[in-house]
């Protein structure tokens, strides 16, 4: 008898991101499998277990998972921000594609969330208002000068870049080579954002240039979203600036 | 006195997509700004008008609203989806770029929502779980060889491609000679998804291939993903096949 698997996603932050579909979700489930920090948003009842795992182990925990749905449980996969964006969804996908044939007979739900570069996007305006890519600066599952030629793709081309994971303690140097990789094609002044922890109580939102992005911290909380040719900055009486990519291009940028 | 204007993110279809933040922020205002369909979806109260504009009149709607904000009001602007991801968080930065200083002293908040590559990638998996671009296929406002210039960045350097605005009465053409782009680096049987009125009771879903994609109707509410190299497609006995793009990247793809 096979049961059902939802790969929630939660949104970054608190719970002002929610789905009304997350929320019926996480009531309809009975197992709960997750990144501890993202188990721990969860205000679980006496009937729901929660069964934490270290953040790298993705594969392992979508086939726990799988596991117990093909058993027959509920189960329910959550992760920060979107499941589908660099996160779960695809880590259940890939053990279900190499796993038992039983896998594919269970019911898989994936619930959309609010992924981080659109929180970033939205604390400063609209950054990602004309065509952009969404990249993992990580080179643990790819190799550095793949992501170097996608750098260059998107800055050629003139499309706004918004980079997941741009620094851990293992992977200390990628960002400054990234954000040197999109200098070779973009102006000094084009704006760059910092945004980490967006709707955690300890958020932090940095617009900065792209000759001073270097010098901005940045962990695997963080989201860097670097503008294009088309990004604008407008300074307002004591507040932050507002940045947006303008959705016209004009006939001399072509 | 200075008011407060909201662009607020409601989800595509219905509202199983709203975040509690959207929902608070629709709560708050006062006044409402948006395509008609997008109001509908709102049930107002008595002392909440609503303010209905064409789908083209962007800039205009931001302004109308940007001037009632000003005058103090409470305003709400309306997008379904994001509102930053190719719809009104943009357009209404435009406009206090080119506005009157007034305007830069109104408090404005972007309330981010589910957009819809997220959604549609969500109904099949996970096709946007590695790199990806996002890209409206519009020729309104940028010249088409640009748009083909950054389909082809995509395509060459392994990017998944989300495609919004493929198609409409006034540009029927431009989603075949997209794909025909994209056919030029990738497989003829590389995945690709349309997603049509996800959330709603009309909803479609197709996967297909990119060889068989060109007969595959599409409209302005259709989000159109293209996979990469590393898109898989997993049968499944009695149910949509799932689609997934690999986190890793083989060696001897590089």
């Amino acid at each position: 008898m096979s049961g059902r698997l939802a790969v929630i996603g939660l949104g970054p932050g608190d719970d002002a991101y929610l789905t009304a579909e997350a929320r019926a979700e996480i009531a309809g489930a009975e197992m709960f499998y997750g990144y501890a920090p993202y188990l721990a948003r969860l205000a679980l009842r006496g009937d729901q277990t929660a069964h934490a795992s270290d953040n790298r182990a993705e594969l392992s925990r979508a086939e726990a998972a799988l596991t117990a749905a093909a058993a027959g449980a509920r189960v329910a996969v959550v992760s920060g921000g979107d499941p589908g964006v660099f996160a779960m969804a695809a880590a259940v996908c890939e053990a279900i594609d190499h796993g038992p044939a039983a896998w594919r007979e269970v019911e898989i739900a994936v619930v959309p969330g609010i992924t981080a570069m659109l929180a970033a996007a939205a604390r400063v305006g609209a950054p990602l208002g004309h065509d952009f890519c969404a990249l993992s600066l990580s080179d643990n599952l790819k190799p550095w000068d793949l992501v170097c030629r996608r750098l260059r793709a998107a800055a050629d081309t003139g499309m706004v870049v918004a980079l997941y994971n741009p620094a851990s303690r293992a992977r200390p140097w990628q960002l400054a080579q990234a954000l040197r990789t999109l200098a070779a094609s973009l102006a000094p002044d084009t704006p760059v954002i910092f945004a980490r922890a967006v709707g955690r109580p300890d958020e932090t939102v940095t617009v900065t240039t792209l000759a001073a992005a270097p010098e901005e911290p940045a962990d695997m909380a963080t989201c860097v979203i670097v503008g294009g040719p088309l990004t604008q900055r407008i300074e307002r009486p004591g507040r932050r600036p507002l940045v947006y990519s303008a959705r016209a291009v004009p006939e001399a940028r072509q």
